[in-house]
């Protein structure tokens, strides 16, 4: 038997249902529980990332509720009691969630997400929040990065037949709009998020035709801007030629753009084809180039001296083709005890980066109020206010001998309040406001946090309470599992 | 403004519908079209792929329809004019597809859908396609592999967190099943494919009750079944020994089935954990590993002689890391002509293995009656009859002096009819039946093409009259060229 599917509350892993099973079962599913959300290491050895995902989860908290096939399917075919369902079938998300707004730019080890909320609920949707910010995070970063690059050029998102399925196509180009790609090609996208898109024709369209010349004619006999794809038979010979005759004959009745490449040596072929155009006197039209390029081969291009006015980027932005996977947890850092007291949890490992950071804490921006530049994040306890304060004390949280003092500055809290509640009390901005607080947030850095290769590493610092109250944990932590190994004597 | 997202249809690229257009203008758009959707290379330098995607597709197809909402956003914010809006209004996918089915060993070059259709219909289709069949192929595949190194141990999809967004967490763990993979974790891709679903606790369990003694008891009150995760403080000084002692305790009330490792060492911790859980007398109990396993990774632990029964894949698999795309083309080989004939189409590149192999083709596998062995994949013309010959002549499509003559064969059609004249005339196995089918017909490969390392080139032989076909045309393409090179005398 197969059941519809029609609600998203199942998509988690089982043990997050195990979990809530056992919680249910001694009575602690509603104790109060702080859960962060944090990737350790930035993705392509980049020196920041670019947040995305919010609205998509935004909209899966508002919605999150198991519907009567997810009961029936988990009593009837994974066992689950009665009583254990009676009380999924009311559960809704009745937390607080705290998140970096879409574009804000993000570091290593910083809680992009904030999730307090009754134990079982936070665990039940621990596993779809990560899928969503792991998969847009990715590639918002990725987009950045090749933006970086092409700097004032218009770059396009091609990638829809290479997404790993139909979620990614479409939010993998918003999170690309967001890291600044300035348009798709995917319609669907284009329409639910407004996206503008882009796009002429095929190779196919040129073989329908079985001739480039009457192809080009058909197209521009429909549609008033043209731009030729040249590359189906012999770019240089035939392809480029006879887009130019046909621009010729036409001439004003069409807004003949220019050129696409999309296969062979890019930089000899634009090389040529602009040459060609410019003697043929346009001048203003434009070589947009495709095929698998990334940041490098981009470079690449652009040293050889391609001529090359616009970029459509498929496989490599949208599987993040280098570094396919962001490796966010979602770790708890706080959990009411008995008495109804909210302690600090911790989880020690043999890999030193992966000792979580127990404890409530905020995040901020230290901006330096002379130079307008961020002098790092800063992590605080819930109930510090650097903002207040005249003289930061900041230090690495690794190699703690490195440490600074700052004066001048302006402490932003980078968190924004999304859910109260269970109450949505949030308003998404536009994507265009997105992109735009994301170009804007990337000048407070300085050029070396932004280089593509081998950038500096941005101070992403906890105070000095957060520190303490880290090595405290640890400490207890190593007590306990010394008395492991030292038995109750009896 | 924004449009609702209750359709498909405009899950394509922009050029279709500019391709749609132009052939709706000039009223072509009804003649039949033949394409071939296929890939070129193998990935992960295996020697076979599995496809997988079917199911995902005759859903999209049979649904294809533009909405109110699409429509709208056509016109509206595109500015498509209202006759090409009324020809999108009423289209539905009025075709024939051939498809593989899905579990089929797949190889480079092989039509593993032929469309054929009316040619705008047949284009505005391709995006989704091919988005579908890359990243599902690519993991079946991706899983077999694993597969093949982990023989009859179980291995378990663990990788929704780390998956390219919703779609892909639920097609990909279903790809993976395909593909030989026994559970998966995603609850909701267990709802609607019936996968069985596998998982017990995670960290956050342990520092939830904050200690993991009383945790795995807990975990024991409310689950028959028990695996305990032993690493969150210290896999071997205190997560082994209290998973044994809550083991010894609870007795026969519980099935402690074993424990589970996701951090360090694992050749020394299953080694060492499977010492300590022989002595305590549960041999039995069997030891579950993950953290970013993959093929080599399982190779190295199996020559460590790591004690590990079952594996817990995640990211690696399910993002299909070494090798993130696949990619699938999908190519016009045949176009009814201005007389109503079928003509043969072909595209030109400067890359030979880019050149498209023209015509209407059938895909034969063609097995050896004595050993019972694949001698290799058969490409003809529409209108062959392998299955009728004695003996066949099969040779390298690019190699040609590498030819072989076979006689006692069986040659088998692998294209199954899915849609005729727009009808579904196709009813899905079930995904056990094709986990099934892909292990029998991996039988008929010699070990040498299944190997993950540098395994041999399977034969994908064209037959004689499909390559003169090719040849022929691309005489004529080179023809053109040259005619262009030498314009018209004025």
């Amino acid at each position: 038997m197969t059941f519809t599917d029609d609600s998203l509350a199942l998509h988690t892993d089982l043990y997050q249902i195990n979990m809530a099973k056992t919680y249910w079962d001694d009575h602690i599913h509603n104790r109060r529980a702080v859960f962060d959300l944090y990737f350790r290491k930035l993705p392509f050895g980049n020196g920041y990332g670019v947040f995305a995902g919010l609205e998509r989860i935004i909209d899966y908290i508002k919605n999150f509720r198991f519907s009567e096939s997810d009961l029936a399917y988990l009593q009837e075919e994974l066992a689950y009691d009665a009583d254990f369902i009676g009380y999924l079938k009311q559960v809704r998300f009745s937390g607080n969630i705290k998140s970096l707004r879409e574009g804000e730019i993000v570091f290593g080890n910083e809680p992009i997400l904030r999730v307090e909320a009754n134990l079982a609920e936070a665990q039940l949707v621990e596993s779809a929040l990560l899928n969503i910010v792991n998969y847009q995070t990715l590639i918002a970063t990725k987009a950045s990065r090749m933006k970086q690059i092409v700097e004032d050029q218009l770059v396009m998102e091609f990638g829809t037949r290479r997404a790993h399925e139909l979620d990614a196509a479409i939010w993998g180009t918003r999170a690309a709009f967001i890291g600044g790609f300035e348009a798709t090609s995917n319609v669907r996208a284009g329409k639910i998020f407004g996206i503008p898109v882009a796009g002429t024709h095929a190779h196919s369209m040129i073989q329908a035709y079985r001739d480039e010349y009457t192809a080009f004619k058909k197209y521009a006999a429909s549609h008033k801007n043209c731009v030729f794809l040249v590359d189906t038979y012999d770019t240089l010979k035939s392809g480029v030629p006879n887009a130019i005759k046909v621009a010729k004959e036409l001439g004003d009745s069409i807004n003949f753009l220019g050129i696409r490449l999309d296969s062979g040596d890019l930089a000899y072929l634009s090389k040529g084809a602009r040459k060609m155009l410019d003697e043929a006197g346009f001048p203003n039209a434009k070589i947009y180039a495709s095929n698998d390029l990334d940041e490098s081969t981009i470079m690449s291009l652009q040293a050889q001296g391609a001529k090359i006015d616009v970029w459509g980027i498929g496989t490599k932005l949208i599987t993040a083709f280098d570094q396919p996977a962001l490796g966010a947890v979602y770790k708890l850092v706080a959990i009411e005890d008995e008495n109804g007291e909210m302690v600090d949890t911790i989880k020690i490992s043999g890999n030193p980066e992966k000792v979580t950071t127990p404890g409530m804490k905020k995040l901020y921006r230290i901006v330096n109020t002379i130079n307008s530049h961020a002098e790092g994040d800063y992590i605080t306890l819930d109930d510090e206010a650097p903002e207040e304060e005249k003289r930061l004390k900041m230090f690495h949280p690794v190699h703690t001998y490195i440490s600074k003092f700052v004066t001048n500055f302006r402490a932003v809290n980078l968190h924004e309040d999304i859910f109260r509640g269970g109450k949505l009390i949030y308003e998404n901005p536009s994507i265009f406001d997105m992109q735009d607080y994301a170009k804007q947030q990337l000048k407070l850095l300085w050029e070396e946090f932004k280089r593509t290769t081998n950038p500096e590493e941005y101070a992403v610092d906890l105070s000095q309470r957060t520190w303490d109250n880290k090595m405290e944990n640890i400490r207890e932590v190593r007590e306990k599992v010394k008395q492991m190994e030292q038995p109750e004597k009896e």
